[in-house]
């Protein structure tokens, strides 16, 4: 192969070397012909930083400069962009952000937290230092569904971005489904085979799919990144009686994290961001995602629906995403981190969801006792929520627990709350109901 | 909003004004502030040409200079891009394609044709000229799989690519799976629904895959543009019991593009590029996409299985793509159009693919009369194919037609040739056998 005369080299210090750090200087050694092809240069580590100097990685680190102090490859002249493999949304990956951004380096990032939390501040520094900022790795692993967003689907305005941001929560779901059994057993086995972590609150409370969310929202609408803005509600009392239930009334159940803009004036717009677990219509694409596959939907103003799926973790795939940023970085394709410069992303407030129309799922675990169904029903008038299907068979729990299962109409998702609301301190109910929407669409 | 100051706009000349052309003036005038922010520069048409300056197009024209002659275009200095909707391998668009790239200006093109056929050689043309080529529309409508392959998955070896890139046949194929009918009456209907051209042969023949098909194997692959290297078949011999059998067997019938390097040596490989109509397993992401959809699967060596889904044709989507690509020629994002330099392009041999191994699915028709069966079995057995399953039965054609349908167990794809071979000049069938692939993975 005849190359072109090479640019110099692209220079990396690597800052975190777990898994998805040893990926990394795994996929630079065996695919170093084809990256030095693709990106018009080297791409060189020269230095990295971990905790633990003496852990095998499994890959030969002698050949970089090490750093016991991570903040000390930010100030070194001869490295052009730091990768941040550190995690957690403060702390010393902030820092180090903060350190390399201001010293005119380009950073790239798997970190979502970080990004969620102070993407705006980073993306601030960046621009002003004129480098890049960019963090494909921290939404959806593989999947580059940033660069899909920022420059593939640019001509658009997004109407509406959702999708299956998380695969413990999916893995565990899908895993339900197909076994029939309940959340705990399910999150154990998964604990078990790798697809969930000792403390899984982060992914089955829907916080890493919220952090995901803000972030693609950031960059579909133009908008502040706002993670505090995403409502988030997790899958832990999903129980397999719901998911039996969805499958017999056609759906399955995913956590879908959503994000839309409502027009609230002539000149205004309020953003709508959420993670919530979903009745999927079978027929829907993310209906057949099943483990711990992610996938994202844009659905664009001239695109139509665009579908991106791959895998959303995992030291490969994440891999693949920091070296395709550090592709961009070595092919000088710089640009605003969130596709808009940051100075004209706009502080959007939060939509009130509460007038929205929509069917829901909902389900109650009640007391097998006479009056029990006339009062649900009651509360359900009282608050106009009309009932499409209701019901109240299968496995009757020990204790005389029952479970009622309803489908409602189309209608304001506020009056499902009220309804719930009027039964919230019913003795009737056993346990907290839930309540699920109907993905549409 | 406070605007950064701006940069000059983007001049763009527009030849052809289809429905696509039209749509691209439809969505700068729509999304205009949104672009604005996003390229950082007004995006501006100057001029326009098509073959009829008095037909209405339901767009303005009459802001824009008009050019009878669109060669005219590619010569004004006050021109930043030319955007080629014209159409066709050859002729006008391949001289306004050189023209404009000679001429030292951008070309975005949606000609799969033109970048297939002639895609190398414009290439090497807009390199030497330091310029832009970009044609995210000639591939998979406003899917942007280009850009997907060229930077998002930059990083991998590209171990596959597969997938549905013909809506025409992806809607003619899962219609007749809902109706039951036959390929025929299918084709009509889709004609008067206008998801079929009246001259459909470019579709339902695979051409317009194999364009499509070839362009992302250059760009996955690294190998030189080879549209001629792509076997090519297409879907007008699939019966109504074809699919029947397929769905009784757990398979949907799709056209599947499908490209797959081959080591042949230590240091030298072979491409494998064919577009076939292929049993698809239900569990398969592609078994789900109907209609007009397009999808594309790429699977890279740490990435692992990419999916990218959406409309593979219409106005908006392929207008979409067209955006996409002005907006990173305004963002100053050029690099080589088929990711690395032309020149590092290998003129890649064409694999063999006999000696591959796969599950095949046979249909033979034939005459309802004693030792046909015997006859079948006897080819097989000679040619060494072994049968996995065999259904003769289902309707029974006037003039005593038969169906004999068969699965093959895993065993070289040559022996399923050799096997139709020893059938060709039998008289007990009464048309020529159809075979398949089982797509695995």
């Amino acid at each position: 192969m005849l190359a072109a005369p090479m640019a110099e080299p692209l220079r990396i210090a690597l800052a975190g070397l777990g898994t998805v750090g040893a990926g990394v200087i795994r996929l630079l050694d065996t695919n170093a012909a084809l990256l030095r092809a693709r990106a018009g240069r080297e791409m060189q580590i020269v230095a990295v930083s971990a905790r633990d100097r003496g852990k095998d990685r499994g890959v030969d680190l002698t050949r970089f400069d090490w750093h016991d102090d991570m903040t000390e490859m930010a100030a070194r002249d001869d490295i052009d962009v730091v990768v941040e493999l550190v995690g957690g949304a403060d702390g010393p990956a902030l820092t180090l952000a903060r350190g390399t951004l201001g010293a005119g380096k380009a950073l790239v990032t798997a970190n979502k937290a970080m990004v969620a939390h102070h993407g705006q501040a980073l993306s601030e520094l960046a621009e002003s230092g004129g480098v890049a900022l960019k963090f494909e790795a921290a939404v959806a692993g593989g999947i580059p569904v940033v660069k899909a967003l920022r420059e593939g689907a640019a001509a658009n305005a997004i109407e509406r971005i959702y999708g299956i941001l998380n695969g413990t929560s999916n893995y565990i779901l899908s895993t339900m489904e197909a076994s029939g059994a309940d959340f705990g057993e399910t999150l154990v086995d998964a604990q078990k085979l790798g697809f969930a972590e000792a403390d899984p609150a982060f992914d089955i409370e829907g916080t890493d799919a919220a952090h995901k969310l803000a972030i693609l929202a950031a960059i579909g609408f133009g908008a502040k990144v706002d993670f505090a803005g995403v409502e988030c509600e997790g899958i832990a009392s999903i129980r397999a009686e719901d998911i039996a239930r969805a499958d017999t009334l056609g759906y399955v159940v995913r956590l879908i994290g959503m994000a839309d803009l409502e027009r609230t004036g002539d000149d205004s717009c309020a953003l709508l961001q959420r993670v919530k677990p979903c009745l999927v219509p079978k027929g829907h694409p993310l209906a057949h995602v099943t483990g711990a596959t992610n996938a994202v939907v844009a659905e664009g103003n001239f695109s139509g629906r665009l579908l991106f799926q791959g895998a959303g973790a995992g030291a490969g795939p994440t891999a693949s995403a920091v070296v395709a940023d550090l592709i961009d970085i070595a092919r000088g394709e710089i640009g605003a981190p969130f596709s808009i410069p940051s100075a004209e992303m706009i502080p959007m407030a939060r939509a009130e969801a509460g007038h929205r129309t929509g069917r829901s799922y909902l389900r109650f675990t009640v007391a097998d006792r006479p009056g029990v169904l006339a009062e649900l029903t009651a509360a359900m008038r009282d608050a106009g929520v009309s009932i499409e299907s209701l019901i109240q068979q299968g496995r009757q729990e020990e204790g005389g627990e029952v479970l009622v299962a309803m489908v409602a109409h189309e209608g304001p998702q506020r009056n499902v709350a009220r309804a719930l609301d009027l039964l919230r301190d019913s003795d009737s109910l056993t346990a907290p109901p839930l309540s699920m929407q109907i993905l549409e669409g």
